[in-house]
């Protein structure tokens, strides 16, 4: 079955997130994702490298959308309002699939192989994004604390957005989270 | 061998450290690190779960050095302020350790599961100093966003105090650190 399946992709990644929700992501096997999707497990391979892709392949589109939002910055932004936008950018983005984010996120909060693994890739954009910074001329420390602490302001914001009842928009919940951060380092907070 | 053995985790934790430098974590075994250390298993297995817990086997002492520090600031003391003297105490008993650390870490980045423990072992600490806030009646976001931003404070600290030749004190860093963070929101750097 070597021919072109429409929306091939989106169809595994549906399979495999009910089939690890039903069962366990420990328990769900490639061949059972396949079939659920009505495709083949030559097919899955095509597109992940294994089951546990499923739920991290869009980390690179989400890496370069950090690290372009940061290059195309005004140069009169201050580095921590550019990785904002950033942030802000990839909120947006996300925005359109909380309802998938949130079963995503049960699925990992039930394994602490894929918590590691959700960890090693919020690394890795903290990572990208002090790079992105240092190409701005930004130097270290300020880079790499610059892209930590954006990191750490997306993660609550996410946070929010994914355990809240009707919550603002990711975006304004990453705005949110920067002006709580802006708050606490200016010791207004008590 | 049920004999008491002076200093035996000082021992086997030298000894391990030695192996993992020479032949690679993966290849060190606990029979080698416990034979190096003039010791037995058994000796080994009273002290560490595996080889991997030598390298992380302070952490529960770390996580409670931050959480009574923390405890024990003064009411009026702002919640950023109680985490940053919570990292420096810490720092200061790293302090003592600085060439154990370095190699520790030159360990870690050989190993891509190293990596992901020690990430672990940031989140936990991050997780314990946000509860120890909420203890102290912050409220969250604020008191996780805190966490969160003093972990990151502490890791770039921590970088330039092993990177850095003849750095300053880890404490010294960690205040560097928090006055860079404090710049950064502030809309001071470009």
């Amino acid at each position: 079955m070597g021919r072109w399946e429409p929306n091939a992709r989106g169809r595994l990644e549906q399979a495999a997130l009910e089939l690890f929700i039903e069962r366990g992501f420990e328990q769900a096997t490639v061949t059972e994702i396949a079939r659920r999707a009505g495709l083949t497990q030559r097919t899955f391979f095509r597109y992940f490298a294994d089951k546990r892709e499923v739920l991290f392949w869009g980390q690179d589109a989400l890496r370069e959308l950090l690290v372009s939002t940061v290059a195309s910055a005004p140069d009169s932004m201050a580095p921590l309002d550019a990785v904002a936008a950033a942030l802000e950018a990839a909120g947006a983005v996300l925005q359109e699939r909380r309802e998938y984010a949130r079963r995503r996120q049960a699925v990992i909060d039930a394994n602490a192989g894929l918590q590691e693994r959700e960890l090693i890739k919020l690394a890795s954009l903290a990572s990208a994004l002090a790079d992105a910074l240092r190409r701005r001329g930004v130097t270290d420390p300020a880079a790499s604390l610059t892209a930590e602490a954006g990191i750490a302001v997306f993660k609550i914001a996410f946070e929010r957005w994914i355990n809240e009842t009707s919550p603002p928009d990711l975006p304004q919940l990453v705005r949110e989270s920067l002006d709580e951060l802006k708050a606490v380092t200016a010791g207004t907070r008590v």
